[in-house]
């Protein structure tokens, strides 16, 4: 089996969506259900999601395991699994990382740009790693096997993470830094520590990642891969593409300033600039997987190479990451 | 497999008692997690019996499905399913039964005496039966696989629950009224329809449901059970001890005034007897199920009927109700 699995997307879910994942032959999504919510506000996000798997049973089911890729492949449907990108819906409470790994949750952000209760992230002045209930919580992810996601993390805790995490961690969505200098994303050190630990990193596509924002080519995008494979290895590399699609503005000015602050936060983007950016003309929608791999075996990759990096290497990861440590 | 199934407990759980049903082989047990609890404060209760399935793993893990009872005689342990004596935790969102379904909730009780927002409980003067959101959340809780238990509930909801449920229901913890008046015990009308539906009925122990209370011997109790199998079958009927051992007398005030008054509500007490009430001397915990087998045998029932009755039926009960209709 050869899946194509997205390592993140957060999009305005609708029955068109679900089903250019049909027509794109997507196996698996990590999809992204909260942000800034509470525990509360979280589980009312996964009932939206039970009513989406409820009415579209046939094109979508929720992943607990990685099994449920072979699942997902074997009866032609799309297996999602859920993520948040900001820890607040654990609250203060320890105990909600295991009943929300109950619930499916099998990635969880430490930070999403500001410092949490958790860590760091990458838009504070300083960066002072993982705190006391971070530590513990991560601990606490292991043990269950819910995946810390690093994405949107500060240089320091994301190294201690790594460090400190006794299982793989994942940069879900991010490129290198020295491609394109955008906060975001990640230095050489940490992308190596990160692949040396046995993590892995999905490549963006969201144009604020991208150098040249919505106007790099696929050329470029995939050259900056097979050059990311060339320096921590091809096995460790896979797509997130960060898709934000048919969201409107709204959305990401909730992503950006939540309940944090009164002001207007532009985050990655601008005054001029304040909503969703526009794709690349190569990537709009989930059939457009296509453009990817074909992007990355024009740069030289083989075959077993582009299969790797297009789900390969998260299959395996999931595989190790999701392990049903809770029940005997 | 003969198994030893508990059909409801609600103790002052600890290691003492877990260490005594695997001194009584208790095979599984229906335990209460919640009384008046909103949907956080139940997730609570829920973090609570993680930390002990953490704690204890060589004495107990949750249940979820039939199956868990064979793994849990397969293991020397007792496995635990996840009930609920109020549908307060659902708060007014439906969602949350398939939320509380992957928690593991496998029982919910429309009502707890009192009237809420499903049905009308047995203290209520007028039962008006299932209510509109009532009529939903069964269907609900039928589709996702969680067994509606009317134990606490008024006859006209309890009939009318049998009735729309496409499911068998149960009444996991009450007796014969027509052997004990208190309001609790159900009405021949009501176990013949249940036993018709496939349902099950446990039979309690709690001094208030017994004739005599605390003085009721073993034998009484016994014969009881074995007229009511000549009534109903005994392919539905079971135990369900309602055993509240250790509990403090703060704990059965909290079960019967929850924040629904600022006055105290005796309920099956009084003023003068407001606590717990003292358990015959023949079952005060886990050890003690083999007067209950041994009485059901002086009684005249055969050893097949003796099996059924201490837990076959209740087994072939989960297997039917618990099924795993959420994921395909």
């Amino acid at each position: 089996m050869n899946p194509l699995i997205d390592g993140l997307q957060y999009a305005n879910w609708s029955e068109k969506i679900f089903r250019q994942m049909r027509a794109g032959k997507v196996d698996a999504v990590h999809v992204t259900i909260t942000y800034h919510e509470t525990f509360r506000e979280t589980v009312l996000q996964i009932e939206r999601w039970n009513r989406w798997f409820e009415r579209f049973p046939d094109l979508i089911f929720q992943g607990f395991s990685a099994d449920d890729v072979q699942k997902a492949r074997e009866t032609n449907r799309t297996a999602i699994f859920f993520g948040s990108q900001n820890p607040s819906m654990i609250e203060d409470d320890i105990g909600l990382v295991e009943v929300l790994h109950r619930l499916g949750l099998r990635f969880m952000q430490l930070t999403y740009n500001n410092q949490s209760l958790l860590a760091t992230g990458c838009y504070e002045a300083d960066d002072t790693g993982l705190t006391r209930m971070g530590r513990e919580v991560v601990a606490e992810m292991n043990r269950v096997g819910m995946v810390v996601d690093m994405s949107h993390s500060g240089e320091r805790s994301t190294l201690e993470a790594i460090e400190h995490s006794s299982r793989p961690i994942a940069i879900t969505h991010a490129n290198p830094h020295s491609w394109h200098p955008a906060l975001r994303n990640k230095s050489d050190t940490v992308m190596k520590a990160l692949a040396e630990s046995g993590g892995m990193l999905g490549f963006s596509v969201y144009p604020h990642h991208l150098k040249g924002g919505g106007a790099c080519t696929s050329g470029e995008f995939c050259r900056m891969i097979a050059q990311t494979a060339d320096l921590i290895g091809v096995e460790n590399i896979g797509i997130g593409t960060d898709l934000c699609q048919d969201q409107p503005d709204s959305v990401v000015e909730w992503m950006r300033v939540g309940r944090w602050t009164k002001k207007v936060d532009y985050g990655e983007g601008s005054a001029a600039a304040p909503g969703f950016p526009p794709m690349p003309d190569w990537f709009n929608d989930n059939r457009d997987f296509g453009n990817i791999s074909e992007g990355l075996k024009a740069v030289g990759m083989s075959e077993k190479e582009v299969a790797a990096v297009m789900g390969g290497n998260w299959l395996r990861f999931f595989g190790s990451g999701f392990g049903p440590l809770l029940n005997r």
